[in-house]
């Protein structure tokens, strides 16, 4: 039996009464964070320039655009808001996918559900379902995969939102194997445009396309169920032979479900998760000696894994979104400014000539030898010597919230929320959205959902 | 200087004037079969599925749907035609591209020039300039590419689309770098899906996420120029290291245009390009001994590369596009109807029984050792022992429209041409519209041109 069929009678046989009260929980909290960063998010350019060349001046349709009170077709909502939610860098990833997850899944669900008429349970129910399916297929592939320059939010994600999709539409067993299987062809983006728009576009074109699977499978179109195991199918062409293990697919699937354990990583920082380790290490610097002043350092040291620096070894960024992909920029935020924000990553913040002074004297460079957990090498150390020659250094192995076991506080996500959506929404507004996501399952429809976040005073 | 730099200078450098006359002669003869396939590829399923799934009932635009009256966003009609353009597999191929080249392009730059009123002389000088660019990029990566697994029609032609539809809407080289750049991360689609629906979807997806691309970057969008030779760049990641040569892309640019020489491969047969020299053996034989009974075969072997094998071999179709990627069915249906035609895969023509009792004799191996080119391995070799001992045998080194050095006649283009376009056109829309691309140079604009081939009355 193909895989694509296996995977598929497990996304159709999962119940919502069956769920576990913490993947509910967990699931709520990925959709409150997705909500937020969508809604920060959509004023970005990066949206705003998918949203003008669409050509929608004529459409309608069901589905918002999020940060606005337009509705347009589901495919291009999700693509728009899809692009939106992975603008800031700041939303959440699942670690055995190795990428963001809910980023892509979120606005694919909304859109279609709108359509349709979803509920919050329907919605749920899918999360968990397209979770899973992502974050197995990652299981067999990874890192390899993501090593090797392929942006697992798309190339692994588009599995999760196709899954997702067709849970949410109830699609049969058939119908959800050729969603998956089709998605083997719709999977692409790559590691050289991290730091550029292409980035966050890739999660918009991911949500689109395992949305279009769905909708394309519904109506009886065909792919080869083989799709995955095939000599020129998806392990072979996208890892090659030897660099996957289609087994772990499989293997203990749903017990416990990777939305639970080991969970999504949140981001209480702006930029890529990548950096994080190293950040929250000099934050704890900073907390020990207070924010550093530029001119009294000397050097600053950062050690993180290989894999880790390959994307964030960017030692003079130049640009908002490249800055986001520095690690030395966001260790130097850290320490003259005891915080990584949004604001230093807005306009000309990259620039900012005290950092500039300090970046010429900071050195990334990557672990030589085994540290820590060489399956998820989070690990970072950073060193700051100081002219006086007075030395701090520390090390963190994992960035806080980066597993359900190590969470982020509820009111600090309630807060980054927050801010978010005050981007966009009155605080009315945003604080109906969190009241709503508090108690999703209870939404009988998404339409009714969307209404509540439709700014008032329609920007752009 | 990054590669997308040096093919953006390239792209925006040629002008309509300095082309040769061989360059337009062979772009007339890629648009009037394009147009052609593409029209009959309209009323096929996959195209009518994805009309369908799009949401487009309340949405208009400038952009026609082939073979309706319907106008639409540039992007949907983009991806709608592209994917009826290469329903019927009967579109025409690049060698050096290793793909299906004018089903991408075309249907990008009608949709395109109707939205910005281009000439059908800016089409034609955007038709070559692509072209070169996605031939050039696939002198660099194949046959490794393909034989990978990689869909170059879509891995390789959205390069070709970015390429035209910039020059097409006269972006700067800046712009252009970027489009290019962009395009590295919406390539996709894997030959695992060959012989279903979604192999004509990568056509579709590759029209409109190349002419994205070009929107995209026409509005300040952002990629990275470094897109093709980072280390996660397209190269590295598609082919992997060693498996690629970047400087073969630009080596002997232009000289000769690729579109001249070795030119455009034309398909006589709608079904997969690998199975045609078989097919042509297979009526070679035909013709020396008349059509063959299907009950005096004793079997039929046929020889081809392994290459052309890896997807051709399908020795028990089980549709009618399953049916296009069987050079078994492909040649007992030549054998026994001394023709492949269109109705050879319409409804269960696949499943005729006097042909399922000659497939159980077929038997297709790959050559071993080396035969004829391998540079270009399209030989087949073709048995027939019928069961009174009798043997004919015969060899196909290319088959007939591989190179513009080995041309089909014009009255076969132009009777193929015919005979798509009439699937949807009443006989005098066809005949103008033929008219029309014979001057196509005379075409004040896009718009005027599709005009022509609105139907009369409104199929579907």
């Amino acid at each position: 039996m193909s895989l694509a069929r296996q995977l598929a009678e497990r996304v159709c046989a999962l119940r919502y009464e069956q769920l576990p009260p913490e993947a509910i929980h967990w699931c709520k909290v990925a959709v409150l964070d997705t909500v937020g960063v969508m809604l920060a998010g959509s004023v970005e350019a990066a949206p705003g320039i998918v949203k003008e060349v669409l050509g929608l001046q004529t459409s309608s349709g069901p589905s918002l655009i999020f940060g606005t009170n337009r509705r347009v077709g589901a495919l291009d909502a999700a693509l728009i808001n899809g692009t939106a939610a992975h603008a800031l860098d700041y939303d959440n990833t699942a670690a055995n996918m190795g990428g963001h997850v809910s980023a892509v899944m979120v606005p694919a669900l909304i859109a279609a559900g709108e359509v349709f008429g979803s509920s919050g349970r329907d919605l749920l129910l899918a999360h968990v379902v397209g979770y899973e399916v992502g974050a197995r297929i990652g299981r067999g592939v990874n890192f390899y995969h993501s090593e090797k320059g392929w942006h697992p939010t798309w190339t692994l994600g588009v599995f999760a939102v196709a899954a997702a999709c067709s849970r949410l539409l109830k699609l049969s067993v058939v119908e959800t194997e050729t969603a998956l299987a089709l998605s083997t062809s719709l999977a692409g983006g790559i590691k050289a445009n991290f730091g550029t728009m292409t980035k966050p576009l890739h999660a918009g074109e991911c949500a689109r396309n395992g949305l279009l699977a769905v909708l394309l499978a519904r109506e009886g179109f065909t792919a080869n169920p083989d799709a995955f195991e095939h000599k020129q199918g998806f392990f072979n062409v996208f890892n090659g032979p030897g660099n996957y293990d289609a087994a772990r697919v499989l293997e203990g699937w749903g017990d416990p479900l990777d939305i639970v354990t080991p969970g999504a990583s949140y981001k209480l920082y702006p930029c890529c998760y990548s950096a994080h380790s190293a950040i929250e290490a000099a934050l704890n610097l900073v907390r020990r000696h207070g924010s550093f002043d530029s001119r009294a350092i000397a050097r600053v040291d950062s050690w993180t894994a290989a894999v880790r620096l390959a994307h964030t070894d960017r030692p003079d960024p130049n640009s908002a979104l490249d800055a986001k992909f520095s690690v030395q920029y966001c260790m130097a935020r850290a320490l003259l400014d005891g915080k990584v924000a949004l604001e230093h990553f807005e306009g000309n913040a990259y620039h900012d000539p005290v950092v500039r002074d300090l970046l010429r004297r900071v050195h990334a460079v990557p672990f030589t030898g085994k540290r820590f957990s060489s399956a998820d090498p989070f690990d970072a150390e950073v060193k700051v010597t100081l002219t006086d020659g007075r030395a701090f250094s520390t090390a963190v192995e994992y960035p806080l919230g980066r597993t359900s076991a190590n969470p982020v506080a509820p009111e600090h996500l309630k807060a980054k929320f927050e801010n978010c959506a005050l981007r966009v929404l009155e605080p009315d507004a945003a604080a109906a959205a969190s009241r709503a996501i508090g108690s999703f399952e209870e939404v009988e429809s998404l339409r009714d959902f969307t209404r509540l976040i439709e700014p008032a005073n329609l920007p752009r």
